[in-house]
């Protein structure tokens, strides 16, 4: 996956939002999966960016950035998304949850280190 | 931290996505505090649930969901969590970024298992 931080414009943009409890199945499978995915999304139009974390336990969360609804249509569209998503929802997860939402405004700060 | 997923009502709400980067200093007092603001933000007004996953490498994502813009705003009023907050900016973080962001749609599935 990206290392840390998207790098992203003002708002408004679009978050998707990607929680998932992850099985103890296929790591070498899922993580290969989840690389491509990155790289695939990066090529789409409207990406922004990336973030995701999963702890020892097993439960992640991935915010993807997009400029619109149009592009996360047509992400969601992308064959080889597509079909890696329909495989994930079999074979990876226990169970997830995906909810988009418009970024209204953000801010952030790097500390003293 | 809670456990996985929030039991969210149907949108529209709202979504605060704290995306951190810890450094690697006072685990057991970041540890503690973080429980804190979880069982303190449980209490507040228009709170709906939160969902939260950290990786080894200290990146990590917290993700509260509220009723609207005005709960959040309580919520950063709050004494105590406004005292945690600033105290966290200075000693447990290298970096953060905090996006508000409107939820308009959201699905989930459980697998399989």
């Amino acid at each position: 996956m990206t290392a840390s931080f998207a790098q992203l414009p003002k708002p408004p943009y679009y978050a998707v939002i990607f929680s998932s409890q992850r099985n103890a199945d296929d790591d070498a499978g899922y993580g290969e999966a989840a690389q491509r995915m990155v790289e695939l999304a990066a090529q789409q139009p409207g990406f922004l960016g990336v973030e995701s974390a999963r702890g020892g336990d097993g439960f992640g969360i991935t915010v993807s950035y997009w400029t619109d609804e149009a592009a996360i249509a047509g992400w969601k569209r992308q064959a080889e998304h597509a079909a890696t998503r329909a495989y994930g929802r079999e074979h990876w997860y226990d169970h997830f949850e995906l909810r988009v939402a418009k970024v209204e405004r953000a801010y952030g700060s790097k500390g003293k280190s």
